[in-house]
């Protein structure tokens, strides 16, 4: 092998794990394409389901296409009756998400086809997918707050028909076309945390199911998937544009994390931030409540001038930052901002999934498997005498 | 960084991706330790329960801290009542693979202590998630074949405890005894697929059960945890010694791998396989039922031969390939034997997260954010000019 890194190459930043044709981000430039189409034109044109067509099958669908699996989507919106009885027995302060990533798994248990793990049966259960996360979700929302369960609409785009499972209200066109560009922006990019876990566990030859239950989980943390639900609460404490610069401040000065702010990958402006704020702008002018977006825009442009006094050099927000804004004035819950996220990005996942099982020739699926720096124990390197435990006395540490 | 990899360096093999001081493999010399510790002194002289301790703090246990830890461990193998409630409302035919990742994600919302992330509070859970396994498992077992659950006897060892709660009779004292012995060396293996799959998830804040419920996801698959099963199918199918051969010649002349034999990373033979092996004579001499000893060590024997000739080289059995008939004469189905694994690495696992959660200082924990190399799309490498629907026709690949 050329070169194998060192540990210093912590969380393997900058480190090629595998070849992808899914997605590329450009993070010195701020650019990202899904399959070669850059994401302002996506978010522009395309529909959150044209998206997910051209994400798992490599080319934007013709008409007819994208008829067929809209109609396919529409009919994977059910779920088993029998998993919306095994919600029904979790406890209602039970975390969305942990919910999520469990009914995830429970649905391999109801996969009418779950011994075939060929390439065409992934197909399908990505379709599954993609649809069933939003009903689980919604489900799940209405459940523990004792409500009756919102069945889906099947003239609703998946977008319009998550707000309408999540609240009873259909939203209004407009609305549903921003929510519906939001799951654009966050359908797919590349190899995150979440989507490398999906990698990770689908090169065991594990099926789908557990592979997106894995990134379910891994999204929830709050380096990840979590952040937005984090700067929503954020929002929540400071309540108020002109609280938001000793706030942050404040931050700075106990060395703490701005959520919502810096990325692993970009080094300038997200794609997706300015996206996002833009759409942000909009719904605060439309719902005549501005002061979510005042004080996120505030957020930005105070961590970027405490920044640069303080460390010499640029920060950006990233998709998490206007993201909890959006969600927000669209009505969702907060502890729901990560499971939307996650159901945005099932497509990306199913996609990395597919490609992870079915590589392009001459590559072929192989196991994760990388090594580690041994770096001793209490009693030294290897080679402890192992004493019988009658006579250890002092052996803690 | 000190030069990256190369996309050659498929699942990053060779790669370090952290410092561990948990367990060190030496491939070459076909040598294992688990924080210092050998692992034929382990699994001569140590206990399962001695062992978790050993993984999870670092050093052995004195008796005192042994007692105080077995009584944690006792006491954490009640499960709640909703979670038997959830399990029975789940299709007998579900694997039990994905009922154990499932319960894993669903125990997150029945911990007390939930949004304590601490240090002292995952070492809590640790202990929570050793017991509470066993427990799943074999309640599932009860539960899938219509029989009532068996409680845990606070008299017996996590090992024997595990085989009377899947059987509903107590192990005479040499099996189970046998069977700890399984459990020791399978409760820690350093980086593979599953491991590495939990330490991302818990890279990312992510709790503790959202990263085990990944490594049992992983461990699934049949590259990794799932070939214990894929053996034992295998013994059956082939049904006599004398048919070994030919089954083997078979497979290598279909290009097919011999499941149990070959590692990633031992070079020579893998010394738990070794340790294994005795077991399963044993048991054979015990049970007056030789037969699966027997084709397992043909298939290791012919699987040898037919490999050096073939390919002018060695291959050795590893971990899977004894356990499959030593769990089988043990009265373990054989769907059961990857969640025994599960069971039997949940100390590892757990080690793992808290290692990845609380490095020791310099090493700051870190999210996993690898990198790919683009390999470009139908429509080229990127720039994909958006055609409107209406406008597409053959767009299709």
């Amino acid at each position: 092998m050329s070169g194998s890194p060192t540990t210093k190459d912590i969380g393997l930043r900058g480190v090629l794990v595998a070849d992808t044709a899914i997605s590329l981000i450009d993070g010195d430039k701020g650019e990202l394409s899904y399959r070669g189409y850059d994401i302002h034109d996506l978010a522009a044109y395309a529909t959150g389901e044209e998206v997910a067509y051209l994400l798992l099958y490599g080319t934007l669908p013709t008409a007819l296409q994208l008829e067929e699996f809209t109609k396919i989507l529409v009919a994977e919106r059910r779920i088993p009756e029998s998993l919306i009885e095994v919600l029904k027995k979790l406890p209602s302060t039970s975390s969305p998400m942990d919910v999520l990533q469990a009914a995830v798994s429970m649905m391999a248990s109801f996969d009418p086809e779950r011994q075939d793990d060929s390439r065409e049966a992934n197909f399908r259960r990505a379709a599954r997918l993609i649809s069933a996360l939003p009903t689980v979700v919604a489900a799940w929302n209405r459940i523990r707050k004792n409500q009756s369960i919102v069945d889906s609409d099947p003239k609703l785009s998946r977008a319009a028909n998550l707000l309408f499972m999540l609240t009873g209200q259909a939203p209004d066109e407009e609305n549903a076309k921003d929510f519906d560009t939001c799951l654009v922006l966050h359908a797919e990019h590349s190899f995150n945390a979440s989507t490398f876990a999906a990698r990770v566990v689908a090169s065991t030859r594990a099926h789908m199911y557990a592979a997106v239950s894995a990134a379910v989980g891994s999204l929830s943390g709050e380096l990840h998937g979590g952040a937005n639900m984090q700067v929503m609460r954020n929002l929540v404490e400071i309540g108020d544009p002109e609280k938001v610069e000793d706030w942050v401040k404040s931050k700075f000065d106990h060395h703490e994390r701005v959520m919502g702010m810096g990325h692993a990958v970009y080094k300038t402006l997200d794609p997706r931030a300015d996206l996002l704020r833009h759409i942000s702008e909009k719904l605060a002018r439309n719902t005549g409540e501005p002061k979510w977006y005042l004080m996120t825009k505030e957020i930005e442009d105070v961590t970027q001038r405490e920044y640069r006094k303080r460390k010499g050099g640029e920060i950006y927000p990233n998709v998490d930052l206007f993201s909890a804004s959006v969600y927000h004035m669209l009505g969702i819950p907060d502890d729901l901002f990560t499971p939307v996220f996650a159901i945005a990005r099932v497509p990306g996942w199913a996609a990395h999934i597919i490609e992870e099982k079915f590589p392009q020739p001459p590559i072929k699926p192989e196991l994760y498997r990388p090594t580690s720096e041994y770096r001793g124990n209490y009693c030294g390197q290897i080679g402890c005498k192992y004493i019988p435990l009658s006579k250890r006395f002092a052996a803690a540490k």
